[in-house]
């Protein structure tokens, strides 16, 4: 078992306002955006340097929660204009979000810019943007040990070629199950993963919703259930969240690309178990409308739900 | 673990030709029927008695071949008519079947009866048919140790009532997850299962197509990924198959329902090694059309693929 090393994550993506209507009710104008829901569920893990874009209508209370979290939010601009606002809904089918509206706001010009202190984080989370500025990161860290990613279809389908690119720079992706499909051009999620696999990153998560994810390392596949949860609230940021704990989770223990290839079983094994963290951290997160309940959540109640899913997926040969 | 003590299952059900069109291809009056991917899978575990009904149509080298398999075939009605015909398809989404057109033929006048031989069977399957019909099979019962049963939609819908008093007679209840939501008005697995296992059977089995099964005793839940198939030919008679590795695995190791409340971590344990056989059998299933990839598959293909699965399921605290 490899030892708690913490080391700092660098994120860059996005903050939002969201409007979202669920089965189980709406929530109007709230926190969103794949930087806060990944660097709130990586804080309990580790420490989170964060580069986004705001407007000036940007809760300035909120900026102050992530700083307590432990979050470094000097990388955040605050530009003159409105926040990015998406608008969105959910069906019965919980799995899948139906995007009503998209107001890019200040988010359309969004060049991040690393502050200096950022620029030799060992650990790079690239969260869901436009590739090219995925690239731009990218070119300006001097070092790192670790870069991970997640996309999405607009970017598969709209910039193939540049997010071809941003693949090669990145040693593990978290992407969801239609997104795999579309990404690879293949049906099944084995093969699916393994054409990724050879675009870049040596390590996949294919993300299946309510069903569960599925792990693709050098070494070997891991099938991973979803938590059962009573009623879900809100889909919204599961995918970031989960991607958050599995980061998080590798951060506090130290995990580096030169390991993949040195000790393809260690980080195999340690891969599950971060995804089993990027699992019940999704669980908790579509239990709330927005960041609800990742506010409150503590490491204790991960700690715990994990020891109840653990349960679940035990089998005697 | 418990011991080895073969007992025999008499399982009730449909023997069909089925019209399937698949994204892979497609089979015109092939063999099908839930009997018979039934017993062809818990033949590689127990012997079988079946009771169905066929038409003058039906071949009788299949039926010679049942009985090759350890499957006792007398209770099979021969009558005057045709064979019970579905034509059915499936499009990308490979886990609901779209029937286009069904011939009860024979099949609308079943009225299964049990030979003599047949009324004292330890362990009994009622496959999915009309839940009258389900009731008049365990009336004509002398004795029985453990009753599993399947459903779905139309009976569900069509007769409740009946299908209501029908569960109450039932230990095991093997159902898709549509069909559990539906049963029991209810939207998240957990709830559903509470509410059916208050119906009757105390362990429920919903199946979630590709992505698996959750398996539901008084003692706890476990949470089975399914196996990952390259290509999926026709899903047609997976939850078929899977129901006979299930019940037949039950049937090699002893079970019955004295021991459900005796020992409910022991069935429990059992259970969830029952669950991870169906979760194999019905992998196989799915990759040839018909009964084609259950009329050659050995145990030991059964238990090199569970191996193979049993390390994609395996994650340290």
């Amino acid at each position: 078992m490899t030892q708690k090393q913490h080391r700092t994550i660098l994120s860059v993506g996005s903050m939002a306002f969201d409007s979202v209507r669920t089965p189980a009710g709406k929530a109007d104008q709230v926190l969103g955006g794949s930087v806060n829901y990944f660097s709130l569920a990586a804080s309990l893990f580790t420490q989170i340097k964060i580069v986004a874009v705001v407007g000036e209508d940007f809760p300035t209370e909120h900026l102050q929660f992530l700083s307590k979290r432990n979050i470094d939010i000097t990388g955040v601009q605050v530009v003159k204009g409105k926040t990015f606002h998406w608008v969105g809904e959910y069906d019965s089918n919980m799995n899948e979000a139906k995007t009503l509206a998209t107001a890019l706001n200040v988010f359309e010009h969004f060049d991040p810019k690393l502050p200096s202190t950022h620029v030799d984080c060992p650990i790079v989370f690239l969260a869901n943007i436009d590739p090219v500025l995925q690239q731009n990161v990218m070119e300006q860290m001097k070092t790192h040990e670790l870069v991970a990613m997640d996309s999405m279809n607009f970017w598969i389908t709209g910039k193939p070629e540049e997010l071809k690119k941003t693949l090669k720079l990145v040693d593990l992706l978290c992407i969801n199950e239609k997104e795999a499909f579309l990404l690879s051009d293949e049906k099944s999620l084995e093969k699916a993963a393994k054409k990724i696999q050879k675009m870049g990153p040596s390590t996949v998560i294919i993300k299946r919703g309510e069903y569960g994810s599925a792990l693709f390392t050098p070494h070997s596949v891991f099938l991973a259930p979803a938590c059962l949860v009573e009623e879900v609230i809100d889909p919204t940021g599961a995918g970031d969240s989960f991607a958050g704990a599995v980061v998080g989770f590798l951060a506090e223990h130290g995990a580096n690309r030169k390991m993949i290839k040195e000790d393809p079983a260690a980080w195999d094994e340690l891969l599950r178990r971060a995804v089993i963290q990027g699992t019940v951290m999704a669980s908790f997160t579509i239990q709330d409308f927005s960041i609800g309940r990742l506010k409150t959540l503590t490491r204790e109640e991960i700690t715990h739900r994990k020891h109840k899913l653990m349960k679940m997926l035990s089998v005697n040969e």
